[in-house]
């Protein structure tokens, strides 16, 4: 493949991590070496939307503290967004924008870091530039919390959840049983349609202080077997907690705070409906039914952004996630995600895999039934097997004044 | 004072914190120490009933690292109470019980670890020790996440729970700031009639990640201005947090919940009103009449059982309340609570205070109105010198396979 000498730019799509920024560091620090192949390195201002509108900040001024700071500065230091790109077939209008802002900016390099959403959107515009004749080197680079993306071992952002919420879960276990009297709690844990999230708090019950049960979006939640599954243990322990999806669904398809409130739920510009509640509804049809003393405990946005409990293999993961997709494009590589395996047999490492953006769009990974109890109402050592190696490690953030010292980027705008 | 030869016991009381556990493993320590004062060393389960019903532990039998480990453990190691004794005047029962347990084990060294309540409890049982001439040390080590005891600089557990709030707050605050389109957050923090843990969310804006808007139940709580507030803010930033305390009332002493459910509230044993929902019902509320995305966050038992992210201070002033109770108590001294003081000029250090059992009790503490600005939403740099230097050092937890590895106590009973 001939050289490709242009410049770059890079853009953070979807929900923040605790470690998108890592990725970013990655790009950045690497695309910066790449002097041969890169002449310039641009962020883009909330992703697609400022590759649009022509937003975005030139990374070459930035300094290189502040990059490595990057690494472990939560949620995303550009700015995201949800815009949602038309099929080009039906609507070619922002498609023919973002080639001609390509054009005037000479850019040929185009890193997009996100979920499955934002891996549908990268596969969109690097099959239009193909189309289009325009030689451009286009990486998806991975990320989510939900770890739903096809294709991958894992996802960076996943891991660093999971230790969270198994930190946290552990916290909560101690800290719900302290009195003499009966309590059940309720943690409702994030996750549309896969319950990687949600079954990552077995890993407080590994380790003694978890969940008794566990619900996961993969299996048809049944709001009565809860219960009796609730009362078996509250009848033995007098202490119950329950670790629940907020994408659990009954059969007919509906989520807990529907069974509440039917037809009250708002739709986000994906289609997703938005939830919440799930632990509160739970919680109070628990008092209902059980009368004891009842805690709804919703981990909601400190889940994905609580970078002072990431995963230390989680944060250079993400970074060599970052640096990889930079390496490939220059080495001449276009339309691939990156992606992680794990040896078959053997110790955990983590080894890159290259993943075509067509087979990664839109596809969404799950819970496979076989680690869920036959129950349905708990995971088995196969997914403790899987998550344990990912949450290895404290990363360990920068201090100032007893509280975290994230990067400050200065955000020199790109002249229009 | 002559010495005082026999045995001590220790008791955990009222809700559960990051450190509480530190201030057993000072007790404990210490105590184990003392063998020329102290023969044993009793450890009673939750708290003032177990000393009823004479279930106690032995903890001259647990291994020492356990005890050791005690001081990153959070939660209430020994299981706590909110049992409320009566006035003696009133029935003598319980305080006839303990005083025959007493007799019966020989104890001589009674520490109490607890907040108002258990000052309250630990204060009568001494002066009815005192009454009955039952020579006994009574020494109270105090806790509470609130920071509402008097006499006492602050309270062991208050800079944990301060240093979590501030960290998630700036978490929080980049995480809702990452799409170009408006949104208001509300988080709810503990603290049912002071203020001092939802002020501490100015320490997140002190590092430039914090609240807009901050509400203690200091001052009537109107929520026509805090709408207005928020507009202000809204129409400027497009982005809004806002920090309220749990406990906030209406100037009719409505608690926000009973804004929306009036009488639906239930009463513990102490005659607090539950209280919890908060968040939710004002970001309802400011959704409705702004329009906007809004996400309520309750920090929940989260924020006094985070243990991962403790105040090193805390940790460490937390340890030597207990130690301190122990050789002040061995020293001849009883009906005392251990308390804090700071110089009043130059740089923050702990000193130690002794405070009359009788003043602690049933009095509380509350945020200066003149470290609230004039609006009554947001709080001064005055609060910010008084919490910082308690925020101090990250207090390092042992680690096992990636999750906290906690104490693991024998629990040996003592035999009747």
């Amino acid at each position: 493949m001939s050289k490709l000498i242009g410049n770059a730019i890079f853009g953070q799509s979807g929900g923040p991590t605790a470690v998108i920024n890592a990725s970013a560091a990655g790009v950045f620090t690497e695309a910066l070496k790449q002097t041969g192949h890169i002449e310039k390195v641009f962020g883009a201002a909330n992703g697609i939307v400022g590759m649009l509108n022509e937003v975005f900040y030139d990374i070459g001024q930035e300094d290189p503290k502040e990059l490595e700071l990057l690494k472990t500065t939560p949620s995303s230091a550009l700015g995201s967004c949800r815009y949602k790109l038309a099929n080009a077939e039906d609507d070619e209008t922002d498609y023919k924008r973002l080639l001609e802002v390509f054009k005037k900016y000479n850019i040929r390099y185009f890193f997009y870091n996100g979920g499955n959403d934002s891996m549908d959107t990268c596969n969109k515009i690097s099959k239009f530039l193909q189309k289009a004749n325009y030689e451009c080197r286009v990486m998806g680079v991975p990320k989510t919390i939900d770890n739903d993306l096809y294709g991958t071992d894992h996802c960076p952002g996943f891991a660093s959840a999971a230790k969270y919420i198994a930190t946290t879960t552990m916290e909560v276990y101690l800290d719900a049983r302290v009195y003499d009297t009966g309590m059940i709690t309720v943690i409702e844990i994030m996750g549309r349609h896969a319950g990687w999230l949600t079954a990552s708090s077995v890993l407080a019950a590994y380790k003694g202080y978890g969940p008794d049960l566990i619900y996961l979006p993969e299996v048809d939640f049944d709001i009565d077997k809860m219960l009796s599954d609730v009362k078996r243990v509250y009848d033995k322990e007098k202490k119950v907690i329950v670790a629940v999806s907020e994408g659990v669904q009954t059969k007919e398809g509906k989520f807990i705070p529907e069974l509440v409130s039917e037809g009250d739920v708002s739709v986000d510009a994906f289609g997703h409906k938005q939830l919440g509640g799930t632990a509160t509804v739970l919680a109070n049809y628990l008092k209902e039914k059980i009368g004891c003393k009842v805690r709804g405990i919703e981990l909601s946005l400190m889940q994905r952004c609580a970078a002072h409990l990431a995963s230390k293999a989680d944060v250079e993961e993400s970074y060599l996630a970052g640096q990889t997709a930079v390496r490939c494009a220059v080495d001449g590589m276009t339309d691939y995600m990156v992606g992680f395996q794990r040896p078959e047999n053997g110790a955990y490492t983590c080894e890159i895999k290259l993943i075509p953006l067509d087979t990664v769009a839109n596809t969404e990974k799950k819970v496979p039934r076989e680690w869920i109890n036959k129950d349905g109402n708990f995971v088995n050592s196969k997914f403790i097997e899987y998550a344990l190696p990912l949450i290895q490690g404290e990363s360990q953030i920068a201090i100032e004044e007893g509280l975290p010292r994230w990067a400050r980027l200065k955000k020199i705008p790109v002249t229009k």
